[in-house]
């Protein structure tokens, strides 16, 4: 999407034809920089201290990271030792594993002289076919928000989103947000109510900061909000991401998410989960009974990074030293309360058998 | 309740008899300080600049005020331009309108040399009536924590609270606190979810610093825990405050409020709102419809203060500078979603037919 006017990706080929750029996320919304990797291990940097975050993205930069090794040396022991130092930066991302494996699995095969040029190819593809992945969510999502605009005359269309399932967290368009671009660049009029998604800020952080620089009207609220516009018809529809769905429907997304569903379903509001189908797990049927939720480190909670007046980055502590904080990272919404799933290949019902008449293959492979 | 081991008030007669002391509630959770007020001024100095906040403390500071006034004056002149300066630091606070004039209409008939001690003889009535009523609401709470703490057999009951309707923001006890203030006081194992309560953070700041003072056990989460938390099983019970509850059992509170209580109402976890009767309104039925919300300035989602590593007080900006931020201040739940009323006179339904049968007279008077 677009930044300072001119369209990006989250990762892209330096001018040099052999290094990697990437936006480094940790900074923004406060400062916009490009980072230039150029060895394996400073991929594996990237990763691991999120200048990079995202499942697609971060199995895109691995993928990257792979080629960057391939650069300096096709051996054999190079393969392998870049596929370790990568792999250690974020164990439990499972898009981390599959593009590194996919990866490994092609150049193991290969004379050493053709790896360098098969691990760029491989990057590229890989990259490539996330961006199509998104778009096709995009061009599903799309006559939805249509459909809205159709029958607000013209008023702007208003959709909430929470944390960022936006385009820096994909190589293009994002999950949740590709849809909205896509409408936006057909001159729909939308306007996006962002989350800030306490404890991390994603939505504060990230997503209004693409929505920005995008051109696309939005407006930050604090989480507790949503409820309050949904009951006053000020707001049209949610997207939102997922990390983890079931095979029933259950959406695993970040930290209260499961609050404005049960708001968006109290005001006949619709609710959507936009996803690309590998984050479909056909393994379980019951989110929350079977998903674990990750809790993270207190410090989230209890201290904000952002900028002073002076321009510096600081981080301010809000809580009595007295007092522990705990960190739960993602909620479980139910099917009951998804309207659909926006996958790349249609919208599905948040049921198990409109998941499994959209994926057949997918329920064959897991029976 | 206790500070450092200390039971005090958040507004107290200065050893020198005459003097007011009080809490600086800005500077808390990061410092504790106590400021003397010596004239009227400086009491509507400290209303304004929210040294004090909560109805029931604002009016009290009112009416002490009022007492420092004729402690330096006690003509006719005096007691005008005392109720001018300090009606005028929150003129849509009714509490402080209501404790003004409540103390005008007293001091006008007496003679100038009666004015100064029943002035403060008002004062200190005003704020030990406050204490009475926090007092019987929490008696009237108390057996419904006690309820739950039988039926789980001495596991904690963990209570989840928004906001700060504690005894910072009255004379003592608080409201939605005096029951679990009087739970523990009791040797019950209460633990509270504190909701950091954004964009405000007066969970974070006042609620845990309150509860971490009178050593009760607590935890502070994100205003998005909430929903998790209670699918899991995680919280016996929540109790919030109120700013203006309609005759038919409507509550209008701090921002997010109603997005827990749906959460409650999903997941069966019973919704308690602890209130002053003052605070219900029976000439209003549909809270939604009815009660205007107020939007306040930006600047309290974009930006945050809190304590530097260094022990500073400072803001940090969480937004960038290209993204619009919305503040709306408090939203209703509606009647259907709210468990129980408890009042200074016992706990209604929160239903027109049980609040009227608790407050017949007040239904009389608005006929």
């Amino acid at each position: 999407m677009r930044v300072n006017g001119r369209a990006m990706r989250t990762i892209w080929l330096n001018d040099n034809g052999w290094a990697v750029d990437i936006i480094d996320q940790t900074r923004l919304p406060h400062a916009f920089e490009i980072v230039t990797l150029k060895t394996p291990e400073e991929a594996a940097h990237a990763i691991k201290h999120m200048l990079v975050r995202g499942a697609p993205l971060i199995g895109a930069t691995a993928a990257y990271g792979m080629a960057l090794a391939m650069h300096r040396d096709t051996s054999d022991a190079s393969i392998s030792h870049a596929y370790d130092v990568l792999l250690e930066t974020r164990p439990t991302a499972s898009n981390l594993r599959w593009a590194l494996d996919r990866v490994r699995a092609a150049l193991v095969p290969l004379r050493p002289d053709e790896r360098e040029e098969a691990a760029y190819r491989l990057a590229v593809d890989l990259a490539d076919e996330d961006v199509a992945i998104n778009a096709d969510i995009g061009r599903h999502g799309l006559p939805i928000i249509t459909a809205i605009a159709e029958a607000k005359g013209g008023e702007p269309i208003n959709i909430l989103t929470h944390c960022n399932a936006g385009w820096l967290a994909t190589v293009d368009w994002g999950t949740a947000t590709a849809p909205i671009y896509m409408a936006h660049d057909a001159g729909i009029p939308v306007h996006v109510w962002v989350d800030e998604t306490r404890p991390r800020n994603q939505g504060a952080y990230l997503t209004a900061w693409e929505l920005a620089n995008h051109g696309v009207p939005h407006t930050v609220i604090v989480d507790n909000a949503g409820g309050h516009l949904m009951q006053h018809g000020l707001v049209d529809m949610c997207i939102t991401g997922t990390d983890r769905t079931t095979a029933t429907g259950d959406v695993c997304n970040k930290i209260g998410t499961y609050l404005k569903a049960l708001a968006a379903h109290d005001n006949g509001v619709p609710f959507y989960v936009g996803l690309p189908s590998p984050t479909i797990d056909f393994s379980i049927s019951d989110g929350v009974a079977e998903i674990p939720i990750e809790q993270r480190s207190a410090d989230e909670v209890t201290h904000i990074p952002g900028r002073l007046e002076n321009g510096e980055i600081a981080t301010v502590q809000i809580t009595p030293d007295a007092s522990p904080a705990a960190n739960y990272a993602f909620d479980v919404t139910p099917a009951r309360l998804v309207t659909g799933l926006i996958t790349e290949r249609g919208v599905a019902e948040a049921s198990r058998e409109s998941i499994a008449a959209l994926f057949p293959e997918r329920i064959r492979q897991s029976a």
